[in-house]
């Protein structure tokens, strides 16, 4: 809980709070722990404060919604389906606003409080904002949402229960992502965008691994991660560095960052050896919730890549049939995930295809959102109506 | 765990499983428990398998998605509004199909699996069929779900995720409740229907009383719950009846039925104390969840109230405006309900305004599905579409 903010690239010390990014190099800005004699897990304190020894929060400005401690179940099907004997799925559709999400607010939160800032700001208009929306709420700082022009409504409903204020910003998301940032400095706002431009953030991700090494009793050999920007991705990998170095586990994973082929700006750098560009896709993919272009932070692409490779992880794109064949392979696991969250069990096949991921490896699937967050209508499933129970001896 | 199943009006005890309802007079099965060594809470089951010891349920038939532990938040903004000092509100939202309901599909499927039945039937275009689903389909049981003809797809988009066979029944939702007992009987499948005619179902939702014992380490004084027709209402009821005989509690919390005065078969009737008949209204509620007529089992609507009476409860019914505006209410301590969810924030509210509820006890809502289910577009507001900083400037 004694920590320092460091830049992950030339390794400026920060005394001073928040920093975004560097302001020698621009580099992303990592937050590093002095070891300490707490706990590693406190088990009577609340949602991810359970694990404040490796969080940058005071236990005094606990802002927890009962996040985390999400499912970890073992699979039935992708572990017949693939052969591989040991496969779990953590279900983060469990956390009360329905995503992942939840760890970052809880501790971004936090931090507004302990700081004493009234207002915070975020430009997303989905898991983030839903998220967001609710533990400002609940622990009384003032939200501004900033939205593409074009957000459906229904599509901030989440949001808008929580009674943030919402403003739309006209053109693409990254005008959205602009504004965020200016707004945070000209009035001195905490700006909890989710991407690498907040560590705090970063930091409430961790506990996903903090949580899969208290529930498995060690580190799997691989854990599969849908992938936009890649702050989760970062975060897993970090807890896993952070808990080695406590000695509570031998190794660190190999981590799979998973992209949908209409948006892979960083899985098809990483496959194809080049760096990350702004991803100039036509169409959208139903997997909304990894759709980011990262247009105006590619170097948050590249930061991931740096993840990927720094312990031999990989990366794989699917295409959108087979992310729909996601949310019914994880239907038959008995999760509903929306398209985004459900990708993990497309990449575990392919991996095994591949020859990637072997029958006698352990491995993690990161289910990040909920299906009822954006259901997808089984097509072609024409329902037989009846109107007896002979009827019903027909149709069987 | 070893327990007998005895009829709640004439005694009778049976011997064979399942029975639904009492062969001699029709009442309403309940299950008895023989008191013995067994512990409270074991703390390393999974989901609700952690309270055995009051569950009809086998540990080696563990049917658990992970279920229960749902967050119990202590309330500001109703504590605030209200002056009752103590308000807790139980997030059942967060559970893996996003209700109450999993309580009960883990141990109904539970039985499934312990008497070797490959099939289950239930009536259900909501929560319980989206949940009985799941559970089915990662404990490879097959699933029938009946659903009244008119019922719209994506209604039933969480179900389909999972794969059961889907049947549209003609006519209103009575026909699909009695062929559910007609193919039960004609097949051997159980009858999974959640109303008062599976007392295993019911035994689920006992769990949520003992989680807020285990939570609160006290009976509160008073618990708030929505009710379609009651069968949560007579678990928590009979949950605490347990735990004060096994010296646990020392007394048993007064229960609130909340329901909307577009469909109040149950708390019309308790109110001007009559017997209950079946609802005849002609507009539904928006809060689908509870939008139940009891058309052809009111008598699980008279059960409810004798429950509502035993203790000195009471009911409530709310205007549909009431109803939107518990939603916020809820938005504003973090949580995101559905409306049928929901409505025991403006229960609250009604009964400390009517002097019912003091403001020095304590208070539990239970808020038992996830807004995500059913989201409620915040009407008449209007979004402003900003371009730059200085119109952001304009706006406030």
């Amino acid at each position: 809980m004694t920590y320092s903010l460091i830049c992950t690239k030339c390794k400026t010390i920060y005394i001073k709070e928040p920093v975004y990014k560097c302001e020698k190099c621009g580099g992303i800005i990592d937050i590093e722990y002095k070891p300490d004699g707490a706990e590693f897990r406190k088990d009577n304190a609340e949602g991810v404060f359970k694990y404040s020894k490796l969080l940058p929060v005071s236990l005094d400005q606990n802002t927890s919604l009962g996040e985390g401690e999400t499912p970890l179940i073992k699979s039935s099907f992708l572990s017949k389906e693939t052969g591989i004997r040991e496969v779990w799925l953590k279900n983060e559709g469990c956390n009360p606003s329905g995503s992942f999400k939840d760890r970052a607010s809880a501790v971004a939160i936090s931090k507004c409080r302990q700081w004493g800032m009234d207002t915070a700001v975020i430009a997303s208009s989905g898991n983030a904002s839903g998220s967001a929306a609710a533990y400002c709420a609940r622990y009384n700082v003032k939200l501004v949402v900033l939205v593409p022009e074009r957000t459906p409504e229904n599509k901030i409903a989440q949001a808008l229960a929580h009674d943030p204020t919402v403003v739309k910003v006209k053109g693409a998301y990254s005008n959205s992502f602009r504004m965020a940032k200016e707004l945070a400095e000209e009035f001195g706002w905490f700006n909890i965008t989710s991407t690498f431009i907040n560590p705090y953030v970063r930091e409430g991700y961790k506990t996903i691994a903090y949580e899969l090494f208290y529930g498995l009793k060690k580190a799997p050999d691989w854990i599969i991660i849908p992938v936009g920007a890649g702050p989760i991705f970062a975060a897993v990998y970090k807890a896993f560095f952070e808990m080695k170095s406590l000695g509570l586990v031998d190794k660190i994973p190999r981590l799979v960052c998973v992209q949908a082929k209409r948006c892979s700006p960083i899985a098809g750098a990483f496959l194809n050896e080049e760096s990350v560009n702004a991803w100039e896709g036509s169409e959208p993919t139903i997997a909304s919730g990894i759709n980011d272009d990262l247009n105006g932070y590619t170097e948050d692409g590249d930061y991931t890549i740096d993840c990927i490779k720094a312990f031999d992880g990989t990366a794989v794109v699917l295409e959108e049939d087979e992310i729909l064949k996601s949310i019914l392979q994880l239907g038959q696991e008995g999760i509903y995930a929306e398209p985004a969250g459900a990708v993990g069990a497309g990449a575990l096949i392919k991996l095994k295809q591949e020859k990637t991921i072997k029958e006698n490896e352990s491995a993690v699937i990161i289910v990040t959102g909920n299906g009822l967050k954006n259901p997808q209508p089984i097509k072609d499933k024409k329902l037989p109506v009846i109107d007896s129970i002979e009827e019903f001896n027909e149709l069987i």
